[in-house]
């Protein structure tokens, strides 16, 4: 891997393939250096998203799917027409790269599928272009969701927002700041306050750089000032995304959203997740079987780069919880919004796949 | 002000009065660095309760006092038996040195008092044995809370604390962390988990240090980690201190502890409040005629002594909120315990003041 700052830096450009490498806008370092890490393999693109180089569901399925066609690349060049058969264990490596977001599995499972009848030699120049259609469906079922999302919300409002759910988590616009762009732009939300999400700071770092560049008016809180500021009544919705969805309705996202979604419930403030349907697991029956993310102490130990607790300190630090759909009042989905949702309506709402 | 290490650092040293000086650990610098702040004036005094030198209300309270017969030794040394006229000014600057916690007015409104029939020329003793009162009746009243709210815990469990209100928030042993002390002595804690507490991470910084150096198990966690926590079932308490409270029970504590009060309810967890009955205010009839001091946009954009957020970000930074009576399951005072707080029982508690 190696850094570029060649590239311009841009929340629409978190996953950019160029020049036949994936570039990710390397996450860790924004909002102070903007720079590209160059992915030259698939095992170069497991270690970025392992080390959260491009994090954010979407923006995770889309960098993995880029990641299969390096893979390909590599084992046509190593194998010729044994390339199917080395794969699987790249197809393995990518998945064990990060444990909750479906977005990953999903689009691993999709390249898996489209390679299954390629029977050329080179299938490069196949899967770079499904890769660049998973890409493309992305950010136009991010788009979607935005005009769904917007329509949901009635008169103009201060919204708030957890995590970075934005163009920056995905193939571009953004779910939940995709709604917040479409409600902007139609002139339904007044101002984003966006909690800066400890331990990674994502809405300080990212969130807060991205509405910033987009001109659409960001305030910053810590994560524990949400109650004060929804005891104000200026709030009339909370908007976040997903990592993954379980066939009951229950919400797994950033650490902090389930508390966040308990507040809006006690507080009369409306709870709306926006996710593509890739974030939808019909395989798991709920929340409880969704396998959350620990990573490491020291992400919770130390901020800024500065340890400021003391040496030998313990942390807990599960990086998503799961929000029990009986606190959301909508997901909103590119084919469609489910409000109070629940096991049947997310069945009849996948179902629709197969019409279309 | 000069800064010394020379002093022993112990959580239960945050103010002490040594070689007729005020010193103050300084817990901006902690854990990383144990130094005192020496506070040779009541200007000193005053600017180390501004710059966060001493926090945690009682502890602000007792270093006021001593604040004062610093005030009173100048104004005596300057203007010899006229120093009750001058001195007003400095109990003003004090007061102004921060808006929230009640016990700074408690404090300076009790040394005026003190000093009122004072007739002899120096007054300096009179008021540095009042200020010592102060200070050892400050210790005494948490060691009472501490074993009053011990009782209140029926059975070994988990506990969450927020912010710091130990043996560095007070005059010693601590007032949420004195009922720690106590019930962890008596077998009732297993592990106390404690919220970082942004944005000046009290939790991490203090909170963590002071139950190591007891030997109190403690796990930190962000903020945001506290409903997925209290889900586990493993949680009975969450055991906080007061800034204010206010004459209907209605307790005014560090941003964040409202939010954890109604995730406490929502998951059937008992919600303490540990607080000397210096931090009830009769004069404010509800929690909304407490003045909630708004600090630096900057402590909430940096982290670490590193700025996080872009460069032109704007942030909200309450400093604290408050948690309506009715959240609150028990506030626990020297005098005794108030289960389920209003009014009419605060009114009688606080009576008891006349009768002693």
């Amino acid at each position: 891997m190696e850094t570029t700052k060649a590239l311009v830096a841009h929340p629409d450009h978190a996953v950019l393939w160029h020049d036949e490498r994936l570039y990710l806008l390397d996450q860790r370092l924004l909002p102070e250096t903007t720079a590209f890490v160059a992915c030259e393999s698939v095992q170069d693109t497991a270690q970025a998203i392992t080390d959260m180089v491009v994090r954010g569901a979407p923006a995770i399925g889309v960098a993995a799917a880029y990641g299969v066609v390096l893979a390909a690349r590599a084992r046509v060049a190593d194998a010729g027409n044994h390339w199917r058969e080395r794969i699987e264990e790249d197809l393995q490596r990518l998945a064990a790269a990060r444990p909750t977001a479906i977005n990953l599995f999903w689009a691993i499972e999709r390249m898996r599928a489209f390679m299954a009848p390629l029977d050329h030699l080179d299938p490069v120049p196949a899967l770079l272009a499904e890769a660049k259609r998973i890409h493309a469906e992305d950010l136009a079922a991010n788009q979607r969701i935005g005009e769904l999302g917007a329509a949901l919300i009635a008169s103009p409002t201060a919204v708030v927002t957890h995590c970075n759910a934005g163009a920056l988590a995905t193939g571009g616009y953004g779910t939940a700041l995709g709604v917040v762009r479409s409600a902007h732009a139609a002139g339904k939300i007044t101002r984003v306050y966006a909690d800066e999400t400890r331990p990674w700071m994502q809405g300080s770092r990212l969130t807060a750089w991205e509405l910033m560049e987009s001109g659409i008016p960001v305030t910053l809180q810590a994560d524990g000032a949400a109650a004060s500021l929804m005891a104000g009544g200026e709030i009339g919705w909370v908007i976040v995304g997903s990592d993954r969805i379980a066939a009951n309705g229950d919400v797994c996202n950033k650490i902090g959203t389930f508390g966040l979604a308990i507040l809006a419930r006690h507080f009369g403030v409306k709870f709306m997740v926006a996710a593509p349907t890739s974030t939808i697991d019909l395989s798991v029956a709920s929340g409880a079987d969704i396998p959350i993310e620990e990573r490491a102490a020291a992400e919770v130990l130390a901020c800024g780069g500065k340890r400021l607790a003391p040496q030998a300190a313990e942390a807990r630090n599960p990086v998503f919880d799961v929000t029990p759909a009986a606190l959301v009042d909508a997901i909103v989905t590119e084919r469609g919004v489910i409000e109070r949702p629940d096991g049947e309506k997310i069945a009849r709402l996948m179902e629709g796949e197969c019409d279309s």
